[in-house]
């Protein structure tokens, strides 16, 4: 891209954008450049009526009776086995259940489960907070000596040694963006004899992702962005079927018994990953959910991803050409296929300058302490947005109307 | 109760029945009487618009800025306060948060970080099964030689002893209906030095309860029973503030952190409750919860209790006049102030019978191996219903209706 882009290269895009229709499947307000929809997707048009009916009908009129009649008592499995074609697992491997972090946690103990003659867990020290979190609680409780390995990027292969239980990492940085080479990780892990857990919260959804082919032994991810299950939607768990027989659930409640209405006394897993259930699901999010996932089915998700790396190379150039390079330094990796499906920039005034764009109707994010972050979500992102979002933020810039006292305040969420 | 009862008299009491514009304030299918509330509460009217509101404007319009503008980063704080003021507790003492089964496993891991001294856990074998499961893969997560002790209701006094960490209950059980003197147990509990944890699944919004006043130590339930919250809705946990500081939360998750949003690489807990929050919650869940929790702050909880406890006695004595005591063996204990607001009858054939009675829109539950379960919700089941479901009840009897094939075909959630 040598040549300056102009915003009529753009429109030339979108008009050719086998993915265009997917724009109008989604309900989006006006005057809004939604780059956030890695943090929280946007609502799919079909899911109002859908909440409707299951709140009218099979709540309110069908009543306890649409445990069965609706099949609420498999949601979980069934959603799961959408989500499970979407990441590449084979059948039975993937379950909708509770949250990204409760799931980490049921990943990381059996993890250990499995490999229970060893007691280190590697990360990175930037991976998403919760993760770490979760490790250390885990490790707290079994008071069995576990350590937490931390290792930069570059440097996680080389900690990958033969006394290493398990390697749990996030596909796709929440932060920077940057992408592990799955196949790879997870390769020199077997090697060493360590299981695999993969965070896949910013990269299902959004590319193509082969966890069979990779041979990955767990993961977990999340509803609520690129599926666009809505806020705080349930999270799936992928076990690989040969490891299921082998796990003993900590968190064994009775949704995970092998017959959890016959009330038996004492706890016998289910066959399969439905033993990684525990308790009643909450309906409502989940059929939220579901709806998200059914339209991300329709759609080829080695399209989604490469118009999503087209989208960031197009945003970064015009960041070049449109706004320079002084202030804004990209910390994302400067090569497409490093990196997921968003930008990073740390710029010291990231906080107002997120805050001015929202007030312009460019919605984007900023992670602590300096990073204003921009995610490509292809389904519903125009080419000819890019334009407008990096024109609306040049215009910030020049003006300096990130500078005032409200724009600075903080609020809780970011 | 000697005379004989007839549907005037409770046509009568439904008149003079200071609850009866609640019922107004649910909808409910035509032709049916809902004696399963205790499993499924019925929906309210205000839900469905609610519901639209939260999936169209704050989720669909106004996207990831809602987690502030929309409150839903508190979400789980306000909605755990206000069921707070119905099982009086102390501010600052409940959240809701994931299920009643997950926050039973929190509750049991503080419990017994609380007393890490002891080794034993008492409560009783007919306890909900998630109970005994949850406890189960606790101790065998843990490995260090915890027991579960498991004595019937009139053994348990006896079972807490000096070395008892802690004792785990359902307040009213999920067959009998059989409740607990809460006060007393909790006193016992305390005096061999052991903490107290009860399961409110069961009595949270069927009855005034006073956790303050009872001194209670940590208490788990269910949002989708009583309080009307929709199907599989998030469940509250309770711990009393004297408590909170010196519990490490095993499920150390983003959600429970100091300062979520700082993105710090180690786990600092929350102050106070907040730390038992783990992951981002559903917020669509959540939010029909709400709707459910504030129609019950309406509804004085001595009302409600003594409306319930009065349709118990007449449900009971109707089966009596009307139908027999031959069959139907009542399971439930016979002083109403002994049991919560159902009733348990069983019957060889309760499978089938139930399923004829659904079929003539009357709609309970069955428990196995042959309970037919009653539930009473004051709020919307009005006394002339009860008479009309005993008659119902009793033609099916005299006319064998429930034997039919179809009848004694079984489904998978009963």
């Amino acid at each position: 891209m040598s040549q300056s882009i102009r915003r009529g290269d753009l429109e030339a895009l979108d008009r050719a954008d086998p993915l265009r229709a997917f724009r109008d499947r989604f309900r989006l307000p006006e005057g809004v450049i939604y780059l956030d929809g890695n943090s929280l997707g946007a609502m799919p048009r079909a899911t109002p009526e859908r909440m409707r009916e299951v709140v009218e009908v099979e709540w309110g009129h069908d009543l306890i009776g649409s445990w069965n009649t609706r099949g609420w008592v498999d949601l979980q499995q069934r959603i799961g086995a959408k989500i499970g074609r979407l990441i590449g697992a084979r059948a039975g491997e993937t379950i909708v259940a509770d949250s990204t972090s409760i799931n980490l946690f049921k990943a990381l103990a059996a993890s250990l489960e499995l490999r229970s003659d060893r007691r280190i867990i590697v990360s990175e020290p930037a991976n998403f907070p919760t993760d770490l979190y979760v490790a250390e609680g885990l490790m707290r409780h079994l008071g069995r000596g576990h350590t937490l390995r931390l290792a930069e990027p570059d440097d996680i292969e080389d900690a990958i040694t033969d006394d290493v239980a398990v390697v749990m990492l996030t596909h796709v940085n929440y932060r920077t963006g940057r992408m592990y080479d799955m196949r790879r990780i997870t390769e020199r892990a077997h090697a060493r004899g360590a299981i695999m857990l993969w965070d896949l919260a910013h990269s299902a959804g959004a590319m193509p992702i082969d966890l069979a082919g990779a041979d990955v032994d767990l993961a977990v991810g999340c509803g609520y962005k690129y599926f666009n299950g809505g806020p705080g939607a349930p999270a799936f768990l992928f076990v690989a079927q040969r490891h299921q027989p082998h796990i003993t659930p900590v968190l064994s409640g009775w949704f995970g018994h092998a017959s959890p209405f016959a009330f038996e006394q004492s706890y016998r897993p289910a066959e399969g990953i439905d033993r990684l259930t525990v308790g009643a699901p909450p309906i409502l999010s989940l059929t939220a959910l579901e709806v998200g996932v059914d339209l991300m089915l329709e759609a080829p998700l080695d399209l989604v991803r490469a118009k999503s790396v087209r989208q960031g190379e197009i945003f970064d150039a015009l960041m070049g050409q449109e706004v320079g390079r002084d202030a804004f330094t990209l910390v994302s990796p400067s090569a497409p296929a490093m990196r997921g499906s968003q930008l990073c920039y740390a710029h010291p005034q990231a906080w107002p300058i997120k805050q001015a764009l929202i007030d312009r109707g460019v919605i984007g994010d900023f992670r602590a302490p300096d990073i204003l972050r921009l995610g490509f979500t292809p389904l519903y992102l125009g080419y000819a947005e890019i334009w407008d979002a990096v024109a609306i933020l040049k215009a910030i810039v020049v003006e300096r109307a990130w500078d005032t006292p409200e724009y600075h305040a903080r609020s809780l969420v970011t």
